[in-house]
């Protein structure tokens, strides 16, 4: 097995993550391998928003879980509340992907997962532990959504689609199984 | 630069593939690492199909591009006759990823977005030439949509998302210039 497809296989989704910073050059390695990324019609309607400002994301972590509190369904965040009470996970860098509503409505979001799973092989392929974070987009829903757009440099237009989280796991977690029910052969 | 940086930054989508068959050895390391794909909450509210049937594929091609035909626009499909009138380049497989409407909604398409690269990147790091094909949705879009659902085995409550070509290029094409402009960083 080649060493693409041993990432692929070994990529698993960190939850803990212990407070070792990923040096410069790597994050730089990931984000820019982000922008390799096909979309279609090759219009990348997105920004790679590469935060390592260790205010800001305790910011953005508190307001998630403030507006994830304040949902009326509760089991999000007391799945959080049980994984440690960080949206984040402890994670000392994230990538936000902010994207732009496109044409056919909805593009955009198979753009934005080819770019999350772009930059979370290149971590895994740099041995950076990485986690896609759909809970990023709560950050964004509450009171302060403008205010983080305008801190974090969002271009005009442009929402949170998701993020990566970086870093080095405090704890290993398996990948997936993959289930093979699942791949059908028409020959 | 290690070996999935490098396959990240060489992927280039093929528009002109040659007869050559991929052997099934590699087809299933590609529709495999596919399997691998995170998504949110685990789900897996995907089925990988991986087509091989010559008479299949053509019956998809043609349909998907009469149905092209007969959009009120018709740039797409001037697109299509100018790069050699096959909506799938010629490729001499094809993988079709079907999902399934999820919660929230607008999920699906960005864990179809992240199956779709990491095949993508699977299959270039085998040697294999790919492209992803969002016009494979107008295959079904038609009125022989339900026929190719039955025949291809979707399980119920799937749609089409979207494909990946697979084969090997009769001519090679540039990956597109990463636009550094779309990466901020906040530190």
């Amino acid at each position: 097995m080649n060493d693409t497809l041993k990432c692929i296989i070994n990529r698993y989704s960190c939850r803990k993550f212990g407070d070792t910073q990923v040096n410069m050059q790597d994050l730089l390695s990931i984000a820019k391998a982000g922008l390799a990324s096909p979309s279609g019609m090759n219009r990348q309607n997105w920004q790679i928003i590469m935060v390592t400002n260790q205010e800001i994301i305790k910011e953005l972590d508190e307001e998630g879980l403030k507006v994830l509190s304040e949902f009326p369904d509760k089991s999000l965040y007391d799945r959080i509340l049980k994984r440690g009470g960080k949206l984040f996970y402890g994670a000392p860098a994230l990538i936000i992907i902010a994207i732009k509503e496109t044409f056919p409505k909805g593009a955009e979001l198979i753009d934005l997962g080819i770019v999350a799973q772009t930059i979370s092989l290149a971590a895994t392929s740099l041995g950076v532990d990485n986690c896609h974070c759909g809970f990023l987009a709560f950050c964004f829903a509450g009171s302060r959504g403008n205010e983080f757009k305008e801190k974090l440099e969002f271009p005009d237009g442009y929402e949170c689609g998701m993020g990566v989280l970086l870093g080095y796991s405090a704890e290993r977690n398996m990948p997936h199984k993959p289930n093979i029910d699942k791949l059908t052969i028409i020959d």
